[in-house]
Order: C-alpha cells, then sequence, then structure tokens
C-alpha cells in the first residue's frame, strides 16, 4: 500500500488478510434457529438479518452483544479557520468536556443503551475546560498526535506519519475494547469543520464530484455550502491525490479522529467485533479503513443514513443498508447509539422466543 | 355518519369533535426547549420531530412517556378458508396462547421497553389453549363480539352492530388504559386471514386498485397472491361499498380485530394519549377511524412501514411517516414496540442533555 506504514499498522493489516469472508457456517445455524421461532420466516426482517450477520462477523452462531462501547475520537481542523462550520473550533473542546461532565447527546443516549463512552482527543487544538466527571460521562484519554490538523488548503493536514499514529491510536482503543470484553463496539467523532475533511476524503476515495458530497455539515446556509464546495475543491486541486492510496489521502485532507477511527475499525474487525458506524464521518473513516484493507466492510453495520447527502454515497460504496432514517446530523455516535438497541432487540428475539414447537403451534398449512 | 352508531361510540366522536388540532402553544415550548440544548438546531431529526408531536398531542411541553402499553386484539377471518394465509386459522388461538406464556416477538420486544401487553379477544374462533402466564406474558381479556367473521366472500363479514361493538370493546380498552395511567399506547393485532380484511379495507377507502393493495401477508408465493387478490376483488364487487361509510366498509370486508383497534384508536386520541401504530393492519384501523374522526390522524404515530405494499398507500394517506422501515411484517405491534424504544430515546433527549449555557458552549459563530 504504501512504504510508510507502521510495525502496529503492518501487524493489524496482515491480521486482516488473514480473516476471509463472513463465517457462513455460524450464519447458516443462525438462520435455521430464527426460522424455529413463532413467527412467519423472515417476518422480522433486518432483525433477522442482524442476528445472521452478527453470527457471520463473530463466527458465532449466536454472540452475545451485551457489553457495549461507543468510541468518540475528538479532534480539530486547520481548515475550520475558512467558515467551514457554523460553529466556531473552540467548541470541539467544549463539547468534549460536555462528553466528560455528560450533557451531551451521545452520553443520554449510550446510557439507554447501557454502552460505556470513551472519547479520545487525538488533537483537540484548543484547552479541553476542567470539568468534574457526571454519572452518565465519558471517560477521556488524551493520546494527542498533533493539536489539530493544518489546513488542507494550503498545505498537508498531516504528516504521513502522523496519519499513521492517529491510527495506531484507534488500534490500540480497539485492542484495550477488546480485552476488557466488549462485544459490540461503536464509534463516533466530534470535530468541529470535519464534515470539510470528510467530504474531501469521500470525493476522493469514491470519484464522484465534490458538489455532491458536501452538505450543510452543522447547519451551514447555501452561501456556506458553496464557500466549502470550493474549499474542498480547491484542496483536491492542490494535492492531486491518488485514490489507492488512502493513507495519502488521509495525510492530506483527513483529520486525526479520522484517522483514529480507522484504526478502530481495523482493529475491532480484526478481532471479530461487530463495529456499528455512526454518521458521514464514521463513514468516511470507514472507507479509508475499506480501501486498506477490503474485509472490514461486511463487518461494519451501518446504524443509519444521515442527511448529509455524502453520505448515502459513502453506504452505496461500502455496500451497507443503514438500519435508521432519521435524518440525524449530530455525529458523535448518536445514531450508532440507537442501533445498538436495534441491535439488542434482534439478539433478544434470537435468544427469547419460543419456538413452533415448544408452543405448540401449527406452521405453515 | 351512519344512524346505527352506538352511544359510546357517539360520545367518543363527540369528544373528538371538539378536540381541535394539535397544541400548537406546547409545540412552540418543546422545539424551542430544543434549541437550547447541546446540538446544532435540528440535528437530531426524526427524533426532535417526536418531541414536539408529542408535545402537540398531549397539550403538555414535555409530556412524560414512562406508562407504556401495547393493545393486541386478536380475531378469526371468515375469509381464510380460502387460502389467504399461509397458516392455518387454529394458528391465531395458538399464537394469543403464545401471548400468554410470553414466548411471541411482541411480548419480547414490549418486555425490552417496559411496555405492559393486553391481548382483547374480540373473536377468536378456536378455543384458546390454556397455557400458564409466563413472567412476560400478555394479560388476556376475553371481549368476544363473534366467533370470527363470516365469509366476506358469500355475506357481509359481520353486522353493522356487531362492528360498532367491536369498536366500542376497544374504546373500553383504551378508556381503562388511560384511567390506569398510560401516557402513550401501542397497538398491534393477531387474527390468520387479516391482510385480506386489511386489504378490502383499504382498497374501498382509499380508492386504490386491489392489486396495487394485496401483498404476501405471513408469506403466501405469487399463486397465494393471485388468489389473495381475486378473492378480494370478488368480495369488493359483491358488496358495492360506500367509501364515505367506514362503518358499513368495516361490517362487510373488515374484522373484529380491526374494529377494536378503531376503537383504541380512537378512544386514546379522545383522551390526548398518543398511538403508536404498527403495520399494516392497524394502519387500516387507523383509516376507519380517520373515516369517522379526521381530527385523529396527527394523534398518531406510524411506527414502521411493513413490505406488504399497502402499508405505504395507508401511511400516504394518514399522512404519517413511518420511524422504521425494516422489512417487518410480522404485526403483533412488534413494529409499534420498536418505536416505543425510540420515543423513550427522543424523551431523554429532551429531559437529560444539557444546554448551552449550563455546559458553558459557544453558540453559531
Amino acid at each position: 500500500m504504501t512504504e510508510q506504514t507502521s510495525t502496529a499498522l503492518e501487524a493489524a493489516l496482515a491480521s486482516l488478510d488473514g480473516l476471509g469472508p463472513l463465517d457462513a457456517t455460524a450464519m447458516g445455524q443462525a438462520a435455521t434457529h430464527l426460522d424455529t421461532l413463532t413467527k412467519p420466516p423472515g417476518s422480522l426482517g433486518r432483525l433477522e438479518d442482524l442476528v445472521v450477520t452478527l453470527a457471520g462477523i463473530t463466527g458465532t452462531s449466536a454472540p452475545p452483544v451485551r457489553v457495549k462501547a461507543i468510541v468518540v475520537a475528538a479532534a480539530d481542523h486547520g481548515v475550520s479557520r475558512h467558515g467551514v462550520s457554523a460553529y466556531p473550533a473552540e467548541v470541539t473542546a467544549q463539547m468534549v468536556a460536555n462528553f466528560v461532565t455528560g450533557g451531551a447527546a451521545i452520553c443520554v443516549l449510550a446510557d439507554r443503551v447501557g454502552a460505556a463512552v470513551t472519547v479520545v482527543d487525538v488533537g483537540v487544538a484548543t484547552p479541553i475546560p476542567a470539568v468534574p466527571a457526571g454519572p452518565r460521562g465519558a471517560r477521556l484519554i488524551a493520546s494527542p498526535v498533533r493539536a489539530g490538523t493544518a489546513d488542507m488548503t494550503t498545505g498537508m493536514a498531516m504528516t504521513r506519519d502522523e496519519a499513521v499514529r492517529a491510527i495506531e491510536v484507534g488500534l490500540a482503543m480497539a485492542a484495550e475494547q477488546v480485552a476488557t470484553g466488549v462485544e459490540v463496539l461503536a464509534i463516533g467523532e466530534m470535530g468541529i469543520g470535519n464534515t470539510t475533511a470528510a467530504s474531501a476524503i469521500v470525493a476522493v476515495l469514491t470519484g464522484v464530484p465534490v458538489e455532491l458530497v458536501v452538505g450543510r455539515g452543522t447547519g451551514l446556509d447555501d452561501a456556506g455550502v458553496a464557500r466549502k464546495t470550493g474549499i474542498v475543491r480547491g484542496a483536491l486541486a492542490r494535492h492531486a491525490l491518488d485514490p489507492t492510496d488512502p493513507l495519502g489521502v488521509l495525510a492530506a485532507v483527513g483529520g486525526l479522529e479520522i484517522g483514529c477511527l480507522v484504526g478502530v475499525i481495523l482493529g475491532a474487525a480484526a478481532a471479530r467485533v461487530p463495529v456499528v458506524l455512526d454518521g458521514f464521518i464514521t463513514g468516511a473513516a470507514a472507507l479509508v479503513a475499506t480501501s486498506l484493507a477490503p474485509c472490514v466492510a461486511p463487518r461494519m453495520l451501518a446504524a443509519h443514513r444521515s442527511i448529509e447527502p455524502g453520505h448515502a454515497i459513502v453506504l452505496d460504496r461500502l455496500g451497507l443498508q443503514p438500519l435508521l432514517e432519521l435524518d440525524l446530523r449530530l455525529g458523535e455516535g448518536s445514531g450508532a447509539a440507537l442501533a445498538l438497541g436495534l441491535l439488542d432487540a434482534a439478539v433478544a428475539i434470537r435468544d427469547e422466543m419460543a419456538t413452533f414447537a415448544s408452543a405448540g403451534i401449527a406452521g405453515p398449512a
């Protein structure tokens, strides 16, 4: 792929190389079991698909998904100086503090599904306000690679080495989560300006024109969207990126939190732990991860499709069908947390329903 | 509407007459509150819409939805003798027993969201097996109007008086649920053959051709769908129904459980309690209810859109956008139970998030 992969990243990619396709035997066992339950075969639709997919990813016919975690990667973006977001850059640090106190949407939604939230500071540029940890608050891990990216319009957002280090932070996070028994890992992000970085990545890796990828982010008006589109176009013209070099793309126009999430995805997939994506930015990370290791794509679950126009493009390219379409555009892992509730429901169906035989119910006439 | 409404139904319709539109003041208060929370305005999409709609229905800016209940109406259909279902008619009674023991999908899904399930036997034709109540089992209420409908292809499915009595059973159920403090009421159904009855109702009330409404139900093959379409066409040709007479339509080609659900909808709406619809059959009941009292339409929430083709037609006519699209086709209230989880999430966002002011976070630049 590139001359400059690290030992940790090389090891993860090598491990993924040996992973092969989803486990067809486990999937078959899961599907057979579902058809014994007191419902017409297939009548619970996507919930049944989820049960089968979880079996395929984990290699077990009925894997538990009780231990849930959400990793939220946070970092700043040099490109935010160009007014590509409706919010000032300090909001990244302020929102990280809000995760710690437990006041953010992701804290509320994660709490409902019993998922532990860890926020990883991979490069927040301004000081994170010191706040007391709340009862629902996230654990904060400081693993800064640099204090935010540089402005992609005037140079590389980060060096290739920094991109690799951001991925390594994510690999380490995934390893830690897996080691503590996490059975399903959702991802989210926080970074003012990161829909701009994600748009640039997606445009390069998919070849879709920038103007079809760029959206309103946190709430730009039409003039803001036009400015953002121009910024991304300018950056891509400057860098002349190679779509077959995902690390180069990540380094030139990406984000540190996006790099971190690439690592989380690769690490979780290698450990056969299902990864639940959130919105557009996590989707951009998933595209980079899939470019590095194509076998990770079917090991991810798409929680939802946001109203950011590039997200549908990403999901189509990943071959993933979203579970929810609720016009979300918050990020943080909020949609992923909602989807964890559907996973719980699917697994409850699998584990708790009666069978036709046990309930004495007639099958099809 | 008709000469033959009952005192109870007349009272409910009169009460609905005075209900007026959703409460704009409460909706405005809910929307204003949402915009103080630490997220870009509107970024939680449909969850925010839900919060506002709940305020409008209840007339309170932040109504609780802790006390949840699901009413599942069950009855048999004379038309099932024509092979319109993949399952034999005895399965209705067997599944009611499965609700009581707690082995059915609705029991599992309701348990997850803390919703109490009540099954109302409005006309199950075969004996319900005596089974021990399970820990997750539904309460069973016997309120039979008659032992299943008659065959709609050879006569009225029930008399107009029986249709009214089925609605009254539902009105009584809604009144009981509201009296015990239920804050949100979901509905579901069980009745082998009831997608045939629902298809007939929907075709008449919407004017959409039968072949666009009829689907596979619990799992018919193409020949089965063709037979079912012919059955519905024949019944409608025989009865020559008036689409402005919903009680006449319900009596001629409807179902006792559908009538019961009409009553539950009318009763809950009159009490300003939000009603969560499930799939196609509850949608047919909603169409009848809306024909009787148009003001109930915005007081219902569409949990999901099933893959039954008539369901999209129903939701479009009701002006309701489904929360979920998970290719469900089970009924029982299963999709409604899943949607109750989203309601909980929406209300948690409303009640538990920090505000920009409390968290010290900057607003838009």
